[in-house]
C-alpha cells in the first residue's frame, strides 16, 4: 500500500525525501537553461527494480560522458534508490535518476567546468509510453517528412539526454493527423527513433534495428536478447525507410512499457492493421523475464 | 541600489516577486524532462529595459511556433518584468521570460496538448557573455571539426530553446584547449553560431552574417542596423569556413554584452591577434544605442 503523501510519487534531492509535487530545481540551473542533464529510468515491477545494475551502467557511463561528477558513488545512489522507492510504497513504478550541470561556483562564469553538479532522482506510478490497450491492438506512427532526429554529430544520442524538440514538434503533427504517437528518421531516409522508444522490423527469422542517431536502450538491448532467444538472428544497423515498410511485423521498445507492436506507419498497414503475432509474442515474453528473479533487485517496503 | 535580499537576482513566479535563489521549477515539468520550454533575453542598462518589444514579439512568435498558451497577455508579461526589475533594484540586469510545456492535465499523458503551460521570469546582474576586458581584448573562439550546430531540421533555430548539447560539448573542448568560447559550423562547411550569440564577418565595406541554423538575435539585428548606418552593406546568407577565415574582421553579437570583436579562430589570427578597429567602433556604437532614448523602456525604481 503506498504512502498517501506519496500517492502521485516521490523524489530524493539533497538526501531528503519529499512527495513528488514538492520536488523542484532552481530556474537558474544548468539543466534547465543548457538542458545540461543526464538521466536514466529504471523499471520497478512487482515491487523490484528490474536490470539495476544495468541501468547504472549506463547512467555512469552518460555522466562520464558529460564530465559530471555528482559526487556520489554507486552504492550511495543505489541506496538512494531503493530508499526512495521504499518510502513511496509504489510496487510499479517509473524511476528517474538524473544527473545534472548544476550553476557555477564562480558568479557568471560560462566555464560547464565550474559548475557544481548534483544528482536526484524522482519515481511515479509506472508509466507506459504507450497504453496497455493501444499496445495490444497495436500502436499507430507518424513519420513526419519536416522534422528529423537530433543528429549524432549535434549530440551524443547514446547518452540519454532530454533535447527532445524534435520529437515534441514531431508528436503536435503526429496528434494533429490523429495517430498514437510518432517515429523520426535521419533526414537521409534512415529510421532512427521516436519518443522514448526504439524501434525494430521483422523479416521473417531476422530483427533489425538502427544503430545510429539512437539511444542503446536498455529495453532495445533486452529485446535483442529475447529475439535471439526466440530464434531470431539480430542485426543493428541502418535501417531505410523504404526496408522498414516492406517488414513483416513492427515493433518498439521502451522501458515504459516494454515492447508494444505496431499496426500502421503513416498510410501503411502492418498485420492488417493489428498487433502481429511475433511482436505480441515477444511482448508476453518481456513480461515474463520482468518476472525473472536474476534480473530484479528486490526492494524493501 | 538593490534590495539586498534581491542582491543575487529576483523572479517572477506565479505573480509572486521572490529572490532568485527560491525560484524553481517542479522536476517533472516538461521544461526539464523535454526542454520543452521557449525563452527570450532582453538587457536592462542603466534602469531601462532596450528594444523590450522587440525581445516580446520575438517570445511571442515563439510561443506561437511551440503552441504554447501561457494565459498571459503582452500588458501583463511587460507588467510582470517591470515590476520585478523594479523590486530587484538592479539597474543593470539580465532579464530572462521563459514559457514552460508545464505537466499535463491528465496524469501519465503524453500528448503535448494535454499540457497546462506556464510562465514565468527571472532576472540577475547583467551578464556578459564574454567578460568586457577579454572582448576589448579580442575574443578567441574554438571550432570542433567533431560537433556540429543541431540543424534547422531537426530544432528551429529562429525559436529560442535550452537544446544546448552542442554547444556544451563544444564549451569543454574550447576551454581545454585554452579558448575563450566556442563557434559550431552546420557540419557542411558553413558556419552557424555559438553559444549565446551570432557571429558576424566583415570584408571590406561589406558584413556577412549566417541565415540558416541560427537564432535571429536581436542584438544581430541592431548590429546589422549598426553596420548599415555605418557604411557597410550587408548579407544575410551562408558563410563558409574558408570565407570567414579570409575576413578582414571577425565579431560576435550577444544580448549579454553587445558586440565582441574576435582576435583568433582555431590556430588563425585576425587583425594581427588583436579586437579589430572596424569591430571595436560598432562595439562603442551598440553602447551608444542603449542609451538611445527611443529604444528604451525606463523602469520605475
Amino acid at each position: 500500500m503506498s504512502n498517501d503523501i506519496f500517492r502521485k510519487g516521490a523524489a530524493w534531492i539533497k538526501g531528503e525525501i519529499v512527495p513528488i509535487d514538492q520536488a523542484t530545481i532552481g530556474v537558474t540551473d544548468w539543466a534547465v537553461t543548457h538542458s545540461d542533464v543526464t538521466y536514466d529510468v529504471v523499471p520497478v515491477w512487482d515491487g523490484a527494480f528490474f536490470r539495476l545494475n544495468d541501468y547504472l551502467d549506463r547512467f555512469e557511463a552518460s555522466m562520464q560522458a558529460y564530465r559530471m561528477d555528482v559526487g556520489m558513488d554507486r552504492a550511495e545512489m543505489t541506496s538512494a534508490l531503493h530508499d526512495m522507492v521504499s518510502r513511496s510504497g509504489l510496487k510499479q513504478a517509473y524511476v528517474a535518476m538524473v544527473a545534472a550541470r548544476g550553476t557555477p561556483k564562480v558568479a557568471g562564469s560560462r566555464d560547464p567546468r565550474d559548475c557544481q553538479n548534483h544528482f536526484f532522482a524522482w519515481c511515479v506510478p509506472y508509466i507506459h509510453v504507450v497504453k496497455p490497450e493501444v499496445a495490444e491492438a497495436g500502436v499507430s506512427l507518424y513519420i513526419p517528412n519536416n522534422v528529423h532526429r537530433i543528429p549524432d554529430q549535434s549530440l551524443n544520442q547514446r547518452v540519454k539526454n532530454y533535447h527532445w524538440g524534435d520529437f515534441t514538434a514531431a508528436l503536435f503533427q503526429a496528434k494533429d493527423h490523429g495517430y498514437e504517437t510518432a517515429l523520426l528518421t535521419d533526414g537521409h531516409g534512415n529510421l532512427a527513433e521516436g519518443p522514448g522508444f526504439n524501434v525494430f522490423a521483422i523479416f521473417g527469422n531476422k530483427v533489425v534495428t538502427p544503430k545510429q542517431h539512437v539511444l542503446h536502450g536498455i529495453t532495445r538491448l533486452t529485446a535483442l536478447e529475447l529475439c535471439r532467444e526466440h530464434g531470431f538472428k539480430t542485426e543493428e544497423r541502418a535501417l531505410s525507410l523504404e526496408e522498414f515498410l516492406i517488414a513483416d511485423e513492427v515493433f518498439l521498445t521502451s522501458s515504459g512499457g516494454g515492447i508494444f507492436p505496431v499496426a500502421r506507419v503513416n498510410n501503411h498497414h502492418f498485420s492488417n492493421g493489428s498487433a502481429g503475432p511475433k511482436a505480441t509474442r515477444l511482448r508476453e515474453a518481456y513480461y515474463d523475464m520482468l518476472a525473472q528473479s536474476g534480473l530484479r533487485s528486490a526492494i524493501s517496503y
